[in-house]
């Protein structure tokens, strides 16, 4: 039975789940629902997540939420099944470091970024504050990122799901907005960048993106 | 090699990694920083955390920051080691279940309280604007809690690491403000918290709380 996503190919959180079955190489289908509005519908909230989010995973009777979540499940089912791509090593002191990579882009990297993309990408408004703003956020974080990413192609050494997740919002930066600039003009950064979204996975990605 | 925790023991996150490596029995130490200010020092962003935060976990040469990773990190190494007590279960399925409720638990539970208890209990200020929008929100999040816990004594079914990362900033609410009633007039939620916050464990924790 196919793997299938619950959401539309516009959803970070959707792009980043189909970003790992690309890179983990499972065969996946995407539903997507009547509308955002049905998202808070009774029967999604009572039987796709209760807080009326996608993603959502089903795989055969099994049904996952929250991103994240779902791309640790599919690692801890999938990886090595169809290919040798490793997202989260064996190794528990490694393993850990994803993980803490990952709360770092939950925590730090990804609110300010999102509400940046919300707005302009999403919402199509602008509103010059949130700009100056988001712009002081994310020049914190990406200075920070800059010194973690000295001397390493991926945040934790190896290529790995920690990188993955910091795709798809980044993306909408680069892609609809002017804003490219803050992280070009930091090397490892940039460098890091180019590195991640030049992958024959997320290419495929963008490729589905429909706005 | 006793593991050192690197934090105060009125920290949240702090008490959370406390209260893990209780139920997994695993002996540890807890080293002060210096001050709150200290966590901006050079040196710590060099060593500890790269974002000037804490809790910070040392187990030997091996050092790993951010309350759930490293939670999840102590469950992959040490559980099972001293006792039997099961955070996250070694099925896929049930494991991922987890993960989603960790992921519920710092996605829509844990914002609202932190933002009131900061400021209530650690700021010691009082902003009835911030009353009014914490208590609409967190109704919110607890009326979806109240189904979720429906025919369940934990969140998961089984005990697990998601009930744990919920109980350190409820604490605060129950032992230092006045809004316990919101979490106590739902009864499947006041139940798993008299159930949850009711574990040995989780008592020798509070007896190490320092203001
Ligand atoms: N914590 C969730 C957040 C998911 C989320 O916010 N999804 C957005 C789309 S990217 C959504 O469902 N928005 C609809 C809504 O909030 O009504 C995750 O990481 O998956
Ligand atoms: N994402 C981090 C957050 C840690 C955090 O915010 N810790 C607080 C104490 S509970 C802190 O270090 N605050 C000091 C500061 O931000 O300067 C985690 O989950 O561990």
């Amino acid at each position: 039975m196919t793997v299938k996503i619950v959401g539309f190919e516009v959803s970070p959180g959707v792009l980043s789940v189909m970003m790992c079955l690309h890179e983990l190489g499972v065969p996946y289908q995407i539903e997507n629902p009547a509308s955002w509005q049905a998202l808070k519908d009774e029967d999604f909230i009572a039987n796709k997540h209760p807080f009326g989010k996608i993603p959502v995973l089903c795989d055969g009777d099994y049904t996952i939420t929250e991103t994240r979540a779902i791309c640790r499940y599919l690692v801890s089912k999938y990886q090595g099944k169809y290919n040798d791509t490793i997202l989260i090593p064996n190794d528990v002191h490694k393993a850990g470091l994803v993980d803490q990579y990952i709360s770092y882009e939950y925590s730090y990297y990804t609110p300010p970024v999102a509400k940046l993309v919300v707005e302009e990408v999403f919402h199509k408004t602008s509103n010059p504050e949130l700009v100056e703003t988001s712009q002081k956020e994310i020049d914190k974080v990406l200075n920070v990122y800059e010194k973690l990413l000295n001397g390493k192609e991926y945040l934790n050494g190896e290529f790995s799901l920690a990188d993955v997740l910091h795709i798809s919002f980044t993306h909408f930066i680069f892609s609809s907005t002017k804003y490219a600039d803050w992280w070009n003009k930091k090397p490892n950064v940039k460098q890091w960048w180019d590195r991640i979204s030049n992958r024959d996975c997320w290419k495929k990605c963008v490729e589905k993106i429909k706005f």
